[in-house]
């Protein structure tokens, strides 16, 4: 199966009725070894409320929690919206800083650390901004791991999405009824943004930073500048909500991770 | 605004920086009146653990908790969820039935009990299940009530959706770097699927039950059925993941809120 975090080498069996609460196992241990266990816990997009009780039950259980930072030596925001949850005379936090070449062997590389420090059976936990599942480096982490460490039990805790945080704190719903929602990194889609415009009534425009000016002016363009709003820093302190995007074209902020909701139709 | 929960009759303030884990307030209460409160509060799609902090705090110091049902007199998913959070010797519980005329009149209608509960001041939540953004009634909720009762508080805290719940059952993500996702209520959406699906990555068909058949045979013929999964009770004790679509098509489960994701690329 195409997309899956971790490539079993075998079928999944077919699953039966399910305990609530269980974990679903993306790997099953190997026999005759002391088997680790890394979950894989969306933290969501910056509030530390919205971190998911699974979530913070995992982080609080946990040996060993990892936490990806952008370059070696820098802070992890994701550590930053889960740290109070850590218990630092008991926990050991490691760090893991993406690639500096994010292909196959770079992820390899990074992941060394998790492999060598669940090694012994112990259980980690991997913070993930947001949710896992969307434009998360879990799905690369897991991958490196199943080559690093074939004996080591991944799953996954799902989280609140930087969309889903967003909408709320616009006080907007992204869709409805029959609407579709089109999600797209806005930097790769400037090209197909009018067409995907006309043909979804809803799209969000992820890390709209380094286009947001082209942006605007084609929201402009085609009348749905009103219909858009902006929000930087979900959840955090400086959380910024903009109603007015012309207001933002003469001085656009410099904020890469920024995004943009456009809702043609709604109540 | 469109797409606005609550349609304030002034433009909203412009935004300084806030403390993390205020709420936005989607509309202000009115002055010399008690002020009521109304939290949204997605419970996440059916494990009661996916519930986040802030919505557990929310439902466990609300003094009435509103739990939609589909019809007067049926039982609320939401409120399955939460229950193990509600303290029925303190806290009311006030089923609300989606009105059977899904039109203004009948939100309005059905809302009435909550501005009748809230008239004195107090601080109720809305369940709703997944995230209250993405096809859920909050929407329909918060417009009716600005109407009814004018003088409420309405706010919103995000929860865990069905996609990312779903997409960590199954242990695959559901986009990475510059892939689109696209999500589509499936029974209003047949016609444009292949197009859909040549143009995203990522596609996400929800309520998938009523056209399960010619979902998957269209798969089928576009070569993508092996990259697609279906999902269905997710979090729930009977939740089921099918990875050979195939398998469904000569007797499709009746489920209506089930969903397929189909992802062409990954890892």
């Amino acid at each position: 199966m195409s997309g899956r975090y971790y490539p079993s080498p075998h079928p999944p069996p077919p699953r039966g009725p399910r305990g609530e609460g269980e974990s679903t196992p993306l790997s099953a241990p190997g026999r005759g070894r002391a088997s680790g266990t890394l979950i894989g816990v969306g933290v969501g997009p910056g509030d530390p409320e919205l971190i998911t009780l699974k979530g913070a039950e995992a982080i609080r259980s946990a040996d060993v929690i990892f936490a990806p930072t952008r370059r070696a030596g820098q802070t992890s925001d994701a550590l930053r919206i889960a740290e109070w949850l850590v218990d630092a005379a008991r926990q050991q936090v490691v760090c893991i800083p993406f690639p500096d070449e994010a292909n196959d062997d770079g992820w390899r590389q990074a992941c060394d650390a998790i492999a060598a420090a669940l090694d012994g059976g112990q259980r980690g936990v991997f913070l993930v901004e947001g949710d896992p599942s969307l434009y998360s480096s879990f799905g690369h982490v897991a991958k490196a791991l199943a080559g690093l460490a074939p004996w080591l039990r991944v799953e996954v805790v799902a989280g609140v999405s930087s969309l889903s945080a967003a909408a709320a704190a616009a006080g907007m719903g992204l869709a409805d009824g029959g609407e579709r929602v089109a999600i797209l990194p806005a930097n790769h889609s400037l090209d197909a943004l009018e067409e995907t415009l006309r043909a979804f009534e809803s799209v969000v425009l992820i890390k709209v930073g380094p286009v947001l000016r082209e942006v605007i002016e084609q929201l402009d363009r085609l009348g749905l500048v009103d219909k858009a709003i902006y929000v930087r820093r979900c959840g955090r302190p400086d959380q910024q909500v903009v109603h007015d995007l012309r207001s933002l074209a003469s001085k656009p902020p410099r904020d890469y991770f920024a995004l943009i909701i456009v809702r043609r139709s709604g109540a």
